[in-house]
């Protein structure tokens, strides 16, 4: 019978454990959870925040119940301190400081992502939130919950941020959206940015782009936000959502290999370089298909879709994970935005000639009740006259869509 | 300079012409069409009937100005009489029965269904409409705008007769449905057919299945349907959507072999057995991609790419028609459902040792404002666990959801 460790009880780690139960039924399957809270899902705090989902406990993908149903067992509230490989050996501890070693055939590592702390001033002042965790959202709710929350700023215009500042708004709460790129959501292109910042502004959202927040400071019993520039804006809550980055440590001081970003390095069976130990999810270096190489692209679906990979592993599979090509969709008020594979810049950052198309298209036929336009970005590699147009057939796969 | 001439001027003819003009710009495409209106969404009629899509002319995929910018030549209201393909030479003529020929270097036979009549006397009484064209839709329309028809009769529970039992219901008018099959919707597992009845029952529609019906009747001044078994319903207006045949006699009369159900063969290319015609759309053959073999499957969208390749092809092309597998949508009320594959009992016809399997999901996470619980039918190669496994890795792709 072989006893698989799991530490990280996110989307990679949780799906890594069922996946290898759903294998070999045999299989002793530990989960170390640092919380209370498995499988929840990050992508849905948001709507928590807003109301529309009222309670937490919806953010689960599976109740506790349902996990230790499917076989997992699940150490809630404890923390992995120290791997030792040679020994095959977990040290773990729980709230109270009571520590001991836990012996594994075959290690998954799902310590996911820890959110960036960006170089602002004043992070640590009270009614400031750096968003990543089930606690933050639960902090933040209870801050809105009193009623003292009249207006906020979130700072950052990637995903997080843009659904935090549709969310407040939803609860009533005036925002202003700080960013540092020149549009909003920059993963897509800048055009198509324009058209979400314009839908943020007819949200009611004060949009201030290009700016480069560098202190949050007390302003009587509110919080004044500062730019390069003299930007500032005064509010009674600040958000920040500034990215994330591998939460690699626990790994890396057991002498697994790290790469791009400090990520996890793994190969496609989500190996890493000490035998029996498996990572997986947003702290491992991802495959990028269209690239064709490693990169660092922390997302649910591909933590989910790894640990599916380093589960069936872990009990004799040889699954590959196929690669990501970086798919993401953020509704924004009544704006959906996709986007897929590479950017017209990204294409050319990485040796494509690319060449992008810009149309407009009606998501249903134009007579149908409810049709909305479409505005497509279309990326491709561009034709060289000359050439027998074999390099053509390379898939960029890069496309852009709005829904308005 | 090539002369392409298109008898049909529906989806596989606009598309033909469209796409042998995209490809070579010096073409000279003529486009015969038997009445004004080229490039209508046949599927569009039930919205139009419904009030939703309040002006005909919205149903136009595009309009005659654009078609001839495009640079198609369109001869409206004219019919194709005959073919001498020795002469390379089409006869046609107007609505006042002047007759001329046309010549081309490449003929595309797009010439699309007609409506079954089934055998049921009274089909000619005023207020019976077998639907199938514009001016079907027109008149069905100029029906219900006078005001007269307050309970309708539908004939036929595949895709037309459920969009017009809604687009009825959407009008004010209370509706009998009536099929021949046990479960409407026939083209679905029974399992989701019985869904979509309980949909329509929920809708206000009165739903008979079973019931083959043999007359309509006059009934004072309404009309009265009569099936075997003793049922009966009365209405002011009788709909008939009883299938449609492939509209093959102009093309076989000059010897193009015809084949299941009386279609048109083409090999891959779209090519007919005379050379230079080509035929596309829903009086062809259509190739069945999962059944490997030739089916009739007349479909707006097939007809559409039927008629890119033959389009392509006749000006020097050599695109191939990849296949249809089938995928069909439809809204019934607030239902959606689609399929695509082949379902359980066309599997085990054609074959096939199939597995299939219901289950539920949601269509978003459950935490998600509106997210709505779907229901999923997936057909499967049945996996003989005594054989190597090679035969299950044939994807059958059947799959049936229905969304509430």
């Amino acid at each position: 019978m072989v006893r698989i460790v799991i530490v990280g009880g996110s989307d990679a780690g949780i799906a890594a454990g069922l996946r290898a139960r759903e294998v070999d039924s045999q299989a002793e399957v530990t989960v170390v959870v640092a919380d209370a809270f498995p499988n929840y899902s990050i992508c849905g705090l948001p709507f928590y925040v807003s109301g529309e989902t009222p309670d937490w406990r919806q953010l689960a993908h599976r109740t506790v119940d349902e996990l230790q149903t499917a076989g997992l067992d699940l150490l809630l509230d404890h923390t992995a301190t120290s791997i030792d490989p040679a020994r095959h050996e977990v040290r773990i501890e729980n709230r109270n400081g009571n520590a001991r070693a836990i012996a594994y055939d075959r290690l998954v590592i799902a310590t996911g992502a820890e959110p960036v702390r960006p170089s602002i001033s004043g992070l640590g002042l009270p009614g400031v939130f750096v968003l990543h965790t089930m606690d933050d959202s639960l902090r933040v709710h209870n801050a809105l919950a009193n009623g003292t929350v009249h207006e906020a700023v979130v700072v950052g215009t990637s995903y997080i941020g843009l659904e935090m500042a549709d969310a407040l708004t939803h609860r009533g709460v005036r925002v202003t959206l700080i960013g540092r790129a020149e549009t909003v959501l920059p993963t897509v292109d800048p055009q198509l940015g324009q058209l979400v910042e314009d839908e943020l502004r007819r949200g009611g959202v004060d949009v201030i782009v290009g700016a480069e927040v560098e202190a949050v400071e007390r302003d009587g019993s509110r919080l004044a936000v500062r730019a390069a520039g003299g930007v500032c804006a005064v509010a009674d809550l600040v958000l920040v959502g500034a990215g994330v980055r591998p939460n690699s440590n626990l790994a890396a001081s057991a002498g697994v290999e790290t790469g791009i970003n400090g990520a996890l390095r793994v190969d496609r069976q989500m190996r890493t370089n000490i035998p029996d130990i498996y990572a997986a999810g947003d702290c491992v270096e991802t495959w990028q298909r269209v690239l064709d190489r490693y990169t660092y692209l922390p997302l649910g679906t591909t933590a989910h879709k790894q640990g599916r990979v380093a589960g069936e592993n872990t009990v004799g599979g040889q699954r590959i994970f196929e690669g990501s090509v970086g798919t993401q969709v953020v509704k924004v008020f009544d704006l959906a935005v996709a986007r897929t594979g590479l950017r017209d810049k990204d294409a050319a950052i990485a040796g494509f000639d690319p060449l992008t198309i810009e149309t407009e298209a009606w998501d249903h036929k134009a007579y149908y009740p409810g049709a909305h336009r479409l505005c497509l970005r279309v990326t491709g590699q561009h034709k060289d006259g000359t050439a027998s147009g074999g390099a053509d057939c390379r898939a960029l796969a890069g496309r852009s869509g709005q829904a308005d």
